[in-house]
């Protein structure tokens, strides 16, 4: 079964946990432009995408900006708490999301998800109690494997691909 | 036979796919030097040089000029379609390009172009459709490596670096 | 025997050495969010940390600053000089002391630890004397490594992974 | 015999090639504090560096200055000519050099050094004519590393080594 939703997490997901700062304040992240067909084929299968993370900078929103991610939920100390209310409002289920984190700040909500994953350099204490490993490193398209993966599950991988293929075909074609 | 043109793609070729953001709207890439050297073969092989990015930043723009790449299209939603106008425009036929990229919205311009290849950690999707995966990864000097192949493939490397230590050697000895 | 203090290098521990470097003057380090778990740890296991490092930058005093870290020397010559010193005021013996660095400036103060350690990726004269050499490289969490190896060494790992996710649980149970 | 003067290129030296471009027209290098004690090895065995690069830029003289490297040569086209001039000045010939570097504008310097060398990432057409292949790439710490190699042919490292720990000892005990 397809998720309704999916949430992920950013640094360790989205980055390899790296933060570069420097002298003046400022601060940056490094994204992987692979995670962005993962949001993409969110999309093809209406597949909403919830970011929730402990930090709180506008790397983060900026980047959800540029993806056109559906909500998002920066500096968040209780991650279980915070989705709980969105997910009485839009009237979604634990068992419906499908989650990907790597720390100890994701772990109660990996256990609370119907599908929870985490990159392969997480640690040994959340490798233990997700469904999935997915096998890359946070940073290196992640989130894209990990979406890949729940779409390939449900053999609609291929078929998301034929349809942003011929739209895009057809567009140089007309 | 050589291609009368290379089109090259920039996130995940001249780059490994990482975006820096930072908190003011800034951004970095990350290139690297090797990928320089590969230009420098192209002039030396009257192989003109094209930039076809779906990314729309001074960056790539300001590389460009560093390099004297010859076309630069930045922003490109749809590559064939810019392509085809330009190819018209220069008279140059698809069969004539070597094309290398490696992500989906390059995917329709590899199948059409002449010679194709994609770095080696592109998806799976990609590496089936082209003629040749690049023995390195994306930002690893994968652009190089492709000009290096096709000029080795027509037995014109050695000779290529012959000019160049030639010409560069003549100058100390003035 | 847990250590009351833990002394931290930073560029090769906190970072795998890199130094960013900009037209401008202004320089970045990447720090790594895995190793702010490892301060976390401490905290719960009431063990001080101290970060002496002989550059001079803000960059640390603010990765310091948002980690809550006890004490922070920077630009720091001599560090067995400046750690006798604190040592004296605060009433603790160097065979109390963990220490972790990666370089020469960091020899003779991790001779003098009661517990000495280095990334995987130090010198071998740095490797040849210390207690243990922590299994990853300097910017991948060698300090949380080197912190939940001095735990798990002493039992007190599960221990204190139970009482976070205890705490953080009874907060969205509320 | 040691060389009296050890050159160094930079990029793909002492860095992986990497160049980061912003926005605005800056630029980043990352930079590796391990290849600063390959400059603290040359002074305490009275051996002059000097940096040669094709780069024009404020970041590589800002990181001479602070590692305070005796000569630095930025935008240079041709290095062997400038060499040439410099060596006929300090009265130094092509014999008593060592040299490192990575690409094809360092081949004729490599060819006439008294002691050749190229980080292991190098071209194969670097690697065939230079001395010696570094076991580190480029940005690893490769200049440590050809400095280590150098004294350790002469079997003065390890004095090297006990020098600068004796008087750095001495500072603390007095």
């Amino acid at each position: 079964m397809l998720p309704k939703v999916v949430v992920t997490d950013i640094d360790g997901v989205w980055t390899d946990g790296g933060m570069y700062y420097d002298q003046t304040g400022n601060e940056f992240k490094k994204f992987n432009t692979y995670d962005s067909a993962g949001i993409l084929w969110c999309k093809l299968n209406n597949i909403k995408v919830i970011i929730a993370t402990g930090e709180n900078t506008k790397i983060v929103q900026r980047r959800a900006d540029k993806l056109d991610v559906d909500y998002v939920f920066l500096g968040v100390k209780n991650k279980v708490q915070i989705l709980n209310q969105l997910f009485n409002e839009i009237n979604i289920k634990w068992s419906e999301i499908a989650y990907i984190g790597d720390d100890i700040n994701d772990y109660h909500a990996l256990e609370k998800s119907g599908f929870s994953a985490c990159p392969m350099n997480s640690p040994s204490y959340i490798k233990n109690i997700v469904d999935y490993e997915v096998p890359v490193m946070g940073g290196d398209g992640a989130f894209r494997c990990f979406i890949e993966h729940i779409l390939s599950r449900e053999k609609l991988m291929t078929d998301t691909l034929d349809r942003y293929l011929s739209s895009s075909k057809l567009k140089f074609e007309q």
